[in-house]
């Protein structure tokens, strides 16, 4: 009986091993969107390191936290950000019910569709663009007038909807990163509750996952019910400076990697980057005009320039969108 | 071959079966330090409705959101908030370099250890505690601070670490929920960072899933080296009306389950209660004041009045610590 028992453990040791074997060589290429060269390997040699669990940088699972931006990162940027054509959409959908909004320029500028104007009212514009058009409703309301928007809405230029207008290459790192234990987290200067909506489905980030910018909301029982009322005021900016201030907030650990691809990134990299052991800092550079964008250290928009500089002075790793992505976006729905 | 294949994998399946069967046995009951009754059935049929797949109150995990209160609801919050009390030795600490205090009324019954005139103080001198304890340090300064207290503060009542004064039938509670596919945050008025670094030992609860009030931090470079630095400023408190905000905004999804045990977590109880499908809402009420405490209505800490007028009114789960619990805390260290 022993021996029986024995045996059969042998076979089933060796059939696993064999499937753990066959596991191993399909998984052989974790980034198949990524072209071979010192990009993908310092990525991979990185994961190696952090989780082979006899060598000098092995971290705990529970530890590896990854943190990307999203604008210019995980989806594109150019020509504008997306929340702020979902934002311009949305003063022309609630503009008969606001004549007065024609009396002023900013919302002139927006209703004619004069994006240069719009864009030259700079933050004090886009803040009264915000409150505008996210405040005043529940965050149930705003979510599903998110969801709405985002099922018709089309990028301006690849004619496919906004949430395909993602980077495969990332999709394959993110889900490599949470194969390997990371725990994947957004960090952007976004509206959180414009994201939250749909980052799981896009990416496998649930919303727990998303750090963001936000406005204040009010609890307050609506005829019993309670509800939360979005109020036209900023609660929390996350850019710059303040991405890591975010990180602290919301997640409580400094990560282990993180990936950006703007100035705005710059303190949320260089925090990652301070940190004690092995970690991993990574650049999204946009040098690819013909299949998504090229701009860097001019651009009114993810301008990318004191990061770039300390990036290369230092090192961290810097994605060559047209030499180190084989496809930019995932195939078309239904190709 | 292929027989002998087909044998060895019914004993392999076989043995499985057994183990699996083995383990049920085991986990039979989950909370063994619940006594058998009405508030253990509660918990225990709402966890099977909304885990059985092919129930008509099925939620996918990913929405098993459960939310706990900390003080009075996983540990002791009498006779003092054990925020303040790490405040009170901090005062102490750090009188010497500080005698300018020693004029100040509020802080003059801090260092007698003057608990009465302390409380008395209210609000205002409570803030004025916190700013001069837990600011002008960097946030991995105040971490180290804080584990370090812990590791030789004493109760004063129960004359064990604070971290030992956690209820045992929670933490079983917890461990159940997280192997019934929960994922189990806090949602506390006390400060996020004097909790997040012992939170995952204690309870099994990752910094990321503590939520809870908040200083401003502020991001620089010292000596070219990030760091993140407390500001004496209020950043966001997370009690009573704003709990339900605070849920929204770290978590953004409504929790399925809330445990709390006062009216400070009235809104995030009913906010709980209202979403839709079946929810569990528990109220964690002390009645034991031979093994821990017993309080309600007109208790200055941990007051539970309206809360639990909704409760009864609602056919909320209210626990009954006297009868519905076997033991208290966990077993002392070592014994």
């Amino acid at each position: 009986m022993r021996t029986l028992s024995h045996g059969i453990f042998r076979a089933f040791l060796a059939t696993s091993l064999l499937l753990v074997s066959l596991a191993t060589s399909a998984a052989d290429d974790p980034l198949p969107s990524w072209n071979d060269g010192a990009t993908k390997r310092a990525i991979l040699d990185f994961v190696q390191r952090v989780t082979a669990p006899a060598g000098k940088d092995f971290v705990p699972a529970p530890e590896r936290i990854a943190v990307f931006d999203n604008d210019g990162t995980l989806w594109s940027e150019q020509p504008m950000y997306v929340q702020v054509a979902f934002a311009l959409d949305r003063i022309k959908a609630l503009a008969p019910q606001h004549p007065e909004w024609r009396e002023k320029q900013f919302f002139k500028a927006a209703l004619e569709g004069d994006l240069k104007a719009v864009s030259q009212s700079g933050a004090k514009g886009l803040l009264e663009l915000m409150m505008a058009t996210h405040a005043g409703m529940t965050t149930e309301e705003f979510e599903q007038t998110v969801k709405d928007w985002l099922a018709t809405a089309r990028h301006p230029r690849f004619q496919r909807p906004y949430t395909e207008c993602v980077y495969q290459p990332i999709l394959e790192l993110l889900a490599f990163l949470r194969a390997s234990g990371f725990k994947t987290y957004i960090v952007s200067g976004g509206g959180v509750d414009f994201m939250r909506p749909w980052t799981e489905k896009v990416y496998g980030i649930p919303p727990e996952q998303v750090v963001g910018s936000s406005m204040k909301t009010k609890f307050e029982l609506r005829d019993g019910k309670p509800a939360l009322v979005r109020l036209p005021e900023i609660d929390f900016v996350n850019d710059k400076e303040t991405k890591p201030v975010g990180i602290d907030r919301f997640i409580g650990r400094r990560p282990l990697l993180a990936f950006g691809n703007s100035d705005g990134d710059h303190q949320m990299l260089q925090w990652t980057a301070a940190g004690s052991g092995a970690r991993f800092v990574g650049i999204v550079h946009h040098t690819d005009a013909e299949r998504e964008s090229a701009y860097d250290r001019a651009s009114p928009i993810g301008r990318l320039d004191k990061a770039l500089d300390e990036a290369l002075a230092k090192g961290w790793t810097v994605v060559d969108m047209k030499s180190d992505w084989k496809t930019i976006f995932p195939p078309r729905d239904g190709r």
